[in-house]
């Protein structure tokens, strides 16, 4: 039995397993919001969400008609109904030059401390990581960008580790990059980065081919009693494109570059109508999990075929399981 | 309130709104037409109809089941139930030279005076664009093609501007074309054309990426008190291939390279099964557009995902109110 | 009417054909078998039987969750449902160098005389055409490659002619291949192959699309008393992707490099939910058929969108009528 | 012997062959005008010349040391040696729109009937075909763009066919396009144009490799009692880039659209040290001839490595014996 | 007159520019180091020196006869005559996983205070910028990549600039990247970077095409009374390649990502054969210069064709000189 | 010392090493055949030579003005002055289908017994391996294909190994193949083919990065007594295009699929005008060497920039020694 460190959460979203198979299944409800998320959307996706007050806050990323990518903030009692509003976030604070805002998208929140720090892929030039906080999910705060571009999934630790800020991030291009390892880099401030390592990459040859083309991390690493549960996208190559699957790595606890064990299958992947059809066909792509430390449930939010998002469960001990008899 | 300049069609297709959203709502039996349009079609899509005697003809984009690509005539007493006929068109009359068929696809229709002008991408050593006309539906005039390749989408205005006829067309390649702007044309005679202006092309940026890769004309435009309607369609190329939506713009009536106004926001876009599944997934195209000046309505006849045919309702305020709303 | 050369198979699957049209028809209850064909599996699909004991065996690729691609035994009481094993299949008896197995995929199986022969696309440094045979489908024997990479659908003539083994094949490239013409081999031993001919290839222009890709054989070539029924898959490029669909073809039964008879209209091409959607969308990929010359049935095995197994039928006479009709 | 049809030019400059092999030889001092053709230049070439006055006129391709591409007048009284301008040509006349001047180059320059046509590839949106003229080479009137883009090498007939104007050109794509075939188009006023025909092509296979990437007309066509000599560029594709050599080909008086003879054999490519090093290797681009009647000799300009300009000699006799003896 | 802010550098190689033009003149013996700069170099190029003693170092980039790409030490008397060592250069003292070495090269040497800082683009799983310093040119340090992947060209200015160290650099992608601009990033300790702004980029259009595909500083900023002096390079890609020029820019002196004036025109392009010819054709690439406060001469170190290394001159009165009448 | 198990040739042609390094030295009057080598020559490269009477015969790839690839037979005194005939070779034979030409390039001459054994590129649908043989080098018998298409650089052994003949070849595809590795294929009579190994392949990484794009058998395997002696060419590319150098291996005497000993650095690369500049620029291609017993010397001839002939001279021992002091 694994513990996941961290905080309860009775109100997490939850539905049994029931007979479904696999260390991860989906909500039988899914998807749990659809393309009209709120007024302007086209799609709605690749969403963050965390507990807050009573229930839940989080940052989706909504699609508009017009096809602008932008962050919106919304709030849930149950973390599955979900109101959104109709105003991207405006955020304060940072030198006008980082304010400048020519695309936002697949968000991340992190809480450390009292912070809800937020993650994003910021159009600067080119796509880069963004950084902001709130307390509230009313007011938000700018920092700096974390990096050069071109850079996505910037994917923060929720806690300092050997007293720095530790941020995943997956170095790309300027296009829909066809390659993509995970990196760390590392933080006194949350202003300027350094120490990069390489966590891990793709795979090569027959093994595990579901990981062969990049790989990027997705939700905040879950700590547990065994080091840091890391979900993560892993992409395919087919004669028709890109499939997006899900899979899961164990990092160790203090040196989290190093990585103890990762799933050689993925733990989701399109099978459902809604996965598999939409905007970009076959995409499932984890963003966003909430965790109750006393059951060990784990609730993963992923946006589906970069059109609606779904919600899918397992528990901490699925996953160790899953890492154990399908580890690469 | 606009007013549509043209005649009156008391039998167009038409479905009230009920409570679907948008500018643009969908015809609840859609698609009207499927693979099984005519005996060896494997598809038909991309194609023109006309209000003609008491009902309406149509010129059909089939792909047969050998896919090969050509352009056949139809007949509907409502404008939703069709017959086309097994054999594709047969045009006389041009130079040998240009009668010679490789392939025939995307049609549109135009009425001027008396003659149902057609043009469609021609295959002539590459794709140009035909011109030719009928009376009747049953015989065809060939005339000499309009451009040089490459070329693509051609559309006729349905009346002389400034004593000269006009044509929109979307220069291309010889290929899947990545790019495309709208250019217009202009001529005397049907035959010898030029004074050649650019229309509109792409959107940069985040603003409307829906149509960031590829623009190109739909139906004939639709002659206002404001000026023309342009129903068009738009291309964005996401990692697993190109999304085609629809746009709407309004060009100045006596120069109508000049552009008044034009959507931000998509009208349509590839939503239900039969836009996102088949032949090429997530394709809404639109060739023709059915008016009646009494009432404002418009019926939009689309091709879905270049597999079956959709249509459409919206009015001429609805687009004119879009256009106010979400112009770039 | 044409006649099959071959054994009576009077348990084929079977369904008639109602009032389905085209040459092709559709099982009811397809697909049958799903994505968990076996424990492992993410997709069963591209996969071979033949008749065995009271029964049928089969090879069949199943790509596991892991996306790792490899080939395994089944068997089944009625050709329909089928009971696939767990594990992938062990070779013996080849050079060590050859039994080395990176990747295994699209089998077929093809008996002559008392072995059933298996040949698959074989990862040596590169995908060439694995042989191997077995009796009993519990022992395989592996032999050496055919060829030299890059290769792929490599399928034997079910006896010998002009006393030499025959194997048609597709040379390809070290990625998505996008050309492929079918070629023939020959060999006095199953060891050594020369002589090797072109026997048909890609079409260009507009008359037969679907094909303009690359072609590959299919099914075990079915010997007739007017030559050898060569199922195939053509595969066209489109905007958003490859699209598979199965046409057939008519060699000569002495050279079977000389081509009598070829489709131009397809003969079955994705249609349904299941060969439109999935790990790759729009592939309809035939891989074995069963026939009974008594009645002059033939049941096709395809695999439908990378994803799962399709059952399809016709009969020769069908088969025939249609290259009178629609050929080339 | 055949003969050219045209004025006599006894001062055309001219080399005898001497030893030199071939049907085209290099003038001993080649190139003649080198980078520094003008003082903003940083190359010279792809360039066109007439006779005027006394002497000669030329119209320019200088890319400057910001590598802008522009077309600049230049005179001469030998043809050897040119003072060419330091400023770019200013156009008056056309529609403001068509003024515009986003770049310009490859100029052909030609005489029909009192003025000098000048056509050249032209900036709007993209690459198509300017026209304009001059009677003084002080004063430049520009007409409307001839056609839609993408064009290239747009080149008129010096006289008219048919009471109309006759232009070749190579449509294009918007990129280092990597086809191209050779059309013709018509016109009544040089403003309107039509009745486009096919020409020539590339040639596949291992007959003429070297233009088998694209092909390009050169210089005006000569007029001979035999018909049109068009002397034309070829291109293929080589592992590290293009080469680009001349050829040359016979086309009917009357319609020239039919090819009467075409050269299998290049005529002139890349031997020398200014023709395969420079800022593209390997170019050889004739674009402009002096003919004298009285003599059959042709003096050929071209473009070397797009960077300086070569001159060449040849007569008709030489070149219609080439056509007879290296046709395709 | 400007004034080169720095110290005296009597001995800095020198050559008059007699009767050269253009901003900046070439050395007449050029190049100054051959292919066989040391006992196992292919190629020596894009190699960085410095005033050291009474002499000059180097740290020079070397492809040995394996195309390893590494960089050296060399020691010059007079900034002419070079000797390089025969091993790659050994750090010290950084993280092991940062010492790996999987391949260095493109050199810059930084002299602040009283270290020489050495940046190149360093192989750490995917090229990134690498860090370290020597005060002897015998020992090295390495410290922690400056950023992530992928990056290429970092170069530091000569001194902090409020109090922080500053760095550009040209973000990039995994191969032979067809794009790339100029950032520029700060930091408190040479370890932990960000404040990360956008300098210049590429230029599109006809302006200035030499530097339409990508520019990426060159030599360590020059500082001026007016501003820090930048000589970049430019790279425009034809259809044989790139082609890599010179260019200047005079940069804020206390906020450097402000652009005061930037050339339009190249200052140096590939004229002479050793810059044309080699194993990358037409590549001018600048990496140090040396300057002398007392008269302002410059002279530049460039890398030619990728081969070998040349020297080349001008004064801050040239470039400021260009800037006023060549800027963009 | 190293021993050459063959035999004498005392009129090898030869010429001292004087003082140029490295493990092979150019021909001081390279090119030893110009472009001009036969009457109808655009260049003349890649091409082989034996000893064959007193003096020495060759097969040579001429391309012709026309740029069609095809192999002429040549005869010389003494090896460095070739007569070349004007017409290409004439094979009889083999089946019709065979004798076809589309093109025949890259030739090598392997004499075994008393048959002088043509291998080349040849065009059968695509490019494959060309078998043939001549006693008399006047008539040419052609025999089967060895493999089937996409293959280049086939490379028989002097004599049979395991009683089996012996060919290296270098699957492709069918452009200008980015990849490429070496594999072995053994026959018993020349005309089936099998028992394919890997024998090796590009080198990835900084190690030896001239081998990274492809690798393929160039002369005859030279037979010592440690080995066969192996030279070969390896690619790599660079953002102008592929660069072709030698190197050199040393394969297992009876089992020569094991590689015993491969040289990390090249033993030849464009360094010269000649082999820097032409139609392919940076280009050096062994086809064939001959050797000498008796002292070990070895004259290897080479293509050079696809457009001339170079000869370059080693021994045994050098070769020997750089593959104990350079290998991988």
């Amino acid at each position: 039995m694994s513990k996941i460190i961290g905080e309860s959460l009775p109100n997490i979203p939850w539905q049994e397993r029931g007979d479904k198979k696999g260390p991860v299944w989906r909500y039988d409800n899914n998807p749990i919001i659809g393309r009209d998320g709120n007024k302007v959307s086209n799609s709605v996706f690749n969403s963050a969400v965390v507990p807050f007050g009573k229930g839940f806050a989080g940052i989706f990323r909504c699609d508009s008609k017009s096809i602008s990518m932008d962050i919106f903030v919304g709030f849930s009692d149950d973390g599955i109904h979900w109101k959104i509003e109709d105003e991207p976030i405006t955020f304060t604070g940072a030198d006008e030059e980082i304010l400048r805002n020519e695309y936002r998208y697949d968000p991340r929140v992190c809480k450390i401390d009292d912070k809800y720090y937020i993650t994003w892929c910021n159009g600067y030039h080119a796509p880069t990581i963004g950084v902001g906080y709130t307390t509230d999910f009313k007011h938000f705060v700018q920092l700096e960008n974390a990096f050069l571009p071109f850079n996505r999934n910037g994917v923060l630790f929720p806690r300092k580790i050997n007293d720095l800020y530790v941020m995943l991030s997956r170095p790309s291009d300027n296009g829909h990059t066809p390659f993509g390892d995970i990196f760390i880099s590392q933080s006194k401030d949350m202003e300027f980065w350094g120490k990069h390592r390489y966590v891990f990459g793709t795979v090569h040859g027959n093994d595990s081919a579901w990981q062969s083309t990049k790989v990027g991390a997705g939700p905040i690493p879950i700590e547990t009693d065994e080091g840091w549960l890391l979900i993560y996208h892993g992409v395919i190559t087919t004669c028709n494109g890109f499939v997006y699957r899900m899979g899961v790595a164990l990092l160790d606890k203090d040196e989290p570059w190093k990585v103890k064990a990762r799933s050689k299958d993925y733990i989701l992947a399109p099978y459902e109508y809604y996965e598999c059809v939409g905007d970009v066909p076959n995409v499932t792509f984890p963003c966003a999990a909430l965790t109750d430390a006393d059951t060990g449930r784990i609730a993963i939010y992923y946006g589906c075929a970069d059109t609606v998002t779904g919600l899918a469960f397992t528990t901490v001990d699925d996953l160790m399981q899953h890492l154990r008899e399908h580890s690469l």
